[in-house]
């Protein structure tokens, strides 16, 4: 490594602390850098500046947005009735992507984790109690992760809100679809056992 | 893609275009440089922009370097009377770090490759050729790759520097040290068969 010039050596350990890019993968990115042509590496800096100047949390879902409120929150056509509570704003992208939802979501940042120190304050909780408060609301999907901290936030937000007249609804766990029965593991096959419904 | 605003968007089609980075990967780079602390962006950043702007190539072997001349052609305790031939700036690196060579360097910045309009003028060949008139170099060991275009260049070379009071040579090739016979390619088992040695 300490064959390469300051420069180079600096640019392989900023892309080496990147999560999953090893070593190898950083001195292969960064020879591309230095292969491509100045306006392509300088678009790839900017970009990264300028993602953390202009991007910042919607004010209303706490999303990322380039805005003070998101695209969605602003959308005149989503169902403002119906509240999708997801961990990420990761996993916002990926239920809009599978087009099934057109209410409205509250980003946690995050997931109730008390061996990190993180509790309901360090996590978007009191935003969601206060658009309870608000009103407005009819039904609280829940979609954190199926892992345990993520149920163990789906319980908890559950129990919180248990007293407001709102419905508090989870998604749905089970085999996923396309899947072959015997790649599926333990758990989540339990759970779908658990969780049959008739046909 | 097109449910992230738009700075967070014009990152990850940025990190997509880097080799060997898919919209996944290049999604979760995003989401962690957004995530990661300002300093930390920042730094990446820099380090990008900086590459480009101070990372030149040594006036004397076309290596990576910070200045006009690179660490290993000012290096006193090198020989300068052996001269080892790369394609790139990572295959010198490689042999750096194998720490079985002792000389100086020239790097060709490329391979022969006619099909895609490379020819000697297109790599630093010329300067290859005007190290040999200043002389002073007693062995000339080629190490481009053993691909076709590696060993095409290789006896390119070769040819060009036969009637040079120079011995010219080419690193051994054969089978990896460490790996069983069985998981050898044909054509490294062959190679290592025909270049067999007394023991």
């Amino acid at each position: 490594m300490n064959h390469y010039p300051s420069t180079v050596l600096n640019l392989i350990r900023q892309i080496a602390k990147l999560p999953g890019i090893g070593e190898k993968t950083a001195e292969r990115l960064a020879m591309h850098i230095l292969r491509s042509p100045r306006s392509e590496a300088e678009a790839l800096a900017k970009s990264i500046a300028q993602v953390k100047d202009r991007t910042r949390l919607c004010s209303r879902c706490f999303c990322l947005s380039d805005d003070e409120v998101c695209a969605i929150c602003n959308h005149p056509g989503r169902n403002r009735r119906l509240l999708c509570v997801v961990e990420q704003p990761a996993d916002m992208v990926a239920i809009e992507k599978a087009g099934a939802f057109n209410g409205v979501y509250h980003v946690l940042q995050g997931v109730l984790s008390p061996m990190d120190g993180v509790g309901p304050d360090q996590i978007r909780f009191r935003e969601l109690v206060q658009r309870m408060v608000d009103g407005g609301i009819e039904e609280v999907v829940i979609a954190t992760g199926t892992g345990v901290e993520g149920e163990a936030t789906a319980a908890y937000i559950a129990e919180q809100l248990s007293g407001r007249p709102v419905r508090v609804t989870r998604i749905a766990s089970g085999v996923p679809i396309g899947g072959d029965l015997k790649f599926v593991d333990q758990i989540t096959l339990k759970r779908a056992m658990e969780k049959r419904h008739a046909v």
